[in-house]
């Protein structure tokens, strides 16, 4: 967790998530957005989900991230309780492999949206690459950030051999 | 809605869910056991959701029934918030023909069950009926009303041509 | 196997399923609940499965919990002879990962209901707690246990550091 | 229901899987192989089904064919009181187009075997051809009359036009 | 086309997806957030596909909302060309149903983030409530006529019959 | 191989299908049925292909068990050249875990049946057994030999312990 | 069918898919590229495949173009049966929608390829553009008129309002 | 990388693509098909993606096979910039095992075609043998080991034990 006040809040599932949501938290790092990561499960706390969701625009969020997996209603619900901008990471189910997880978070209905990712890291990373160009609308110097991540990513694919 | 204090509670993320929840209350009509019927969005009222979980004991209901559709919330987000057996209907979706609903709903986590239904008008004809065992166990003028359906059904099967 | 008179009886079409509904033992001996488990394979025993489920309910079982893979047909051949409640758990099959026993399961026709769970681990566990919740509606001590059950997988929730 | 003594037993859960299963009717009709159908639902009449299997073998039947939709149990159950081959229809289903009917019937567990055919008419159709290539292994003039058909078929591919 | 410099553009693959996108343009204009709408086609105008996303941040656009359906690539070829953020619409597709529009879109490599939302009409609307919400981080007025529209959302739910 | 004439054929792509279609033969040999075993390969020996199925009646054969994997078209194309029963065993694929195999053989057009087992070993081994009902119509001693296994085999249900 | 000497055979498994193969024929049309159409069934009519396929190079033919359905063998058997380039065209089948005629034409072992076009009537089209794209590679004039329908589609896009 | 003008172009996603692609390469190498292979993302390297296929038929080559995973934009993205033909080879993806490659790169819109292979290996080396059977249109020296390599692949196929 960095020092500075978090403006993008990670929350997740399970415990057994964090592998998957910490390739969002060192994204973050790596363009030195602060963030915070946290377990808030929908169905073991349900109550804490509508608290965490109720308080975060007053605490200085501005994107929250929400991983989980299987019947994955942790983003659908934060969305639902708040207007900030919600991204949601399916995490790789044990039986159907995201499946489940994917489509649990990407079918809102029409009036509720969550911006959905890939399953699994890729998501993860690119949440926190979203929640970055979301943030960087107004952060010029962050945008910089994001535009040299994205240079340096574009010359390391260049320069691969096969 | 019937007269006496209703015993089972059927709920529907939307009024275009209606026609399916329907084949629930028509059972429950059959069977003679008094139920309640109303929208409660997961997404759109998550404040009365929560609320209707967690009065639903006090008021007297033994049973939800939760109908949903696509990224369906609604069924694991009350069973997280109460611990009367609900039951889980997922509604025959536009795009994915209720695969998404399936999933979304039947996927839960270990610790918060849903009993999960058949996608559409059989799954909510079916909550209704297992709603209605559920309640036989110590009702028993119930449990002959439903074997009498269950010998009908059959009596109707043995005798139809084809 | 407990010692009183079971209340719930756990079936499964093959021993290859005990790892999967030892999960569903694991609950309800930790909340108290009697019970049996055994094997009862619809296509290997088919007389079996009939006599099981026409004397459940004069044995003195209350729900029934049945888990089977692949072309999973326990669960609905069991609740067309029984008038008590019934849950599936789809077993995690090799080739299809439970996608087959799923539907197997959960797509009954109106009429014959399962009350089904998630696929595997998770769906045995549930299913434990879906038949215990039934049986609370009748026995409050039960209850309790239930709701200690929830608070103490709650505080565990809030505590998990990631 | 052709005069002579049935050689095949169609069967299906409900008369709206009739017009599916009268494509074998019609198949086996015209290569005069005489039959019998029936509807046995295995969920509605479960009784009747284990005594239509039992008996089948005694009566003269050679081959069932069992059509079913949805969790499809018919073929399986059949296929699990009788040693006479059984050959499965998956019935186009509502929601999910026969996907799973098809694996409820195909994903048998070793021991136990269905032949299946594909979804809806043409399954129908070829499960009456099938039936009549294994009465053919020992009926050399319907052998003939199924190789007649086999060259119409051919003849009539021949000449069509685009 | 609103008449003000617009904040959010919205492209999509071809004139048959305008019925789809027409949903976020609307909400967009309920909201009063300026926005373009036009086709760029990944696969028969690419070279627009890129002027324009390479033109869109100094054109003034913040957030780019891009449907596209089947091997659905103009999301992704856009959001590879700007650090804007980039919110995919998966069309309903014809034979898929929009599972590979949706596959297409969400299934991203690390590196290159779009934000996706569910398949269709909900998709669309949810897309531009989600630019809404974006460009709200800064813009007090447009959070309070989400939040109004949030309100009269809720208020319209809690008053649904059935 | 065994010594007597072959009345089963067992024919596979490849022989990477090897290890599932020994369980048919495993049965086979079990149920003292003479059958033989090779490779035929529709794609790399289409020519083959075709003379094994013409051959197939002359030389005695009565059944044909066909395994294949991914695109298989085994099944169908032996189908296609002879009036003997042919059964079809999807393989357990790499990528998509036999759903594409299942499908290549399953989906045959009306006018040209292929009985299809389940994907992988329990299909091979129930292919063996619905090929030995087959010939058991007109073996007695065959039928008792099945049901002596079949009754082995409740037996082991029976006493299985959990 | 046009008059100079087939340079393509469009082939398709029943009368049943000509509305989608004649897709491939009009743009091969609009292309001035002479070819043929005709049904060629692989289960109906499995020797005029093989025929066909053996002749196919010394009548002329450079590409063969093969549309099929459901369990849809032709491409991959004409495939087997020439060295020439093979495309194949899934139908858009009643229950699946083509997923399995896709699966069925695309996944072929090594060895044997199939450039697999989309399901239904763009891949049809795509199947003529593909095979004009080969044939162009040694006829100047004919890379002329596929730059032409390219630009000229390039320039629909362009001029297209929504 | 071959010492003769390439003629073939492989391309690829990610160096983690490339163990799938060298079998493309070696199978190439085997036919004595002079090609070259290096990474070009859609993603990470735009501007390259498109220089490459502006390019590549000036620069010699005549065909171009592209595998991608995932979101697998690259294939498509290279149709829309040459009328070369161009080949696909769907990566297998680690939570959806390639299905969405599959669908990515075959769901092409009409007017822009990628020839479409099996997900992964059996996909790329089938992509280096397509396009080696379009090349050998006009090299019959080519033709010739074509033909003897599938000859050698029918006599391994036809001297296989099992």
């Amino acid at each position: 967790m960095t020092q500075r006040a978090p403006r993008v809040g990670i929350i997740m599932g399970s415990t057994s998530d964090a592998p998957t949501l910490r390739k969002a938290a060192e994204m973050l790092e790596r363009l030195e957005v602060p963030f915070e990561m946290r377990v808030v499960s929908a169905h073991r706390t349900p109550d804490l989900l509508f608290r965490y969701a109720e308080e975060a625009e007053a605490r200085g969020l501005q994107v929250i991230i929400a991983g989980a997996g299987g019947a994955a209603h942790l983003p659908g619900m934060v969305a639902a309780k708040t207007v900030l901008p919600v991204l949601g990471v399916p995490i790789l189910s044990h039986a159907l492999h995201g499946l489940d997880s994917l489509l649990s978070i990407v079918q809102m209905p029409g009036g509720i949206p969550v911006g959905t990712l890939a399953i699994g890291d890729a998501g993860a990373k690119n949440a926190a690459l979203l929640a970055a160009s979301i943030l960087a609308l107004h952060d010029a110097p962050l945008r910089e950030r994001i535009q040299a991540f994205r240079a340096e990513q574009t010359r390391a694919a260049l320069e691969s051999e096969v």
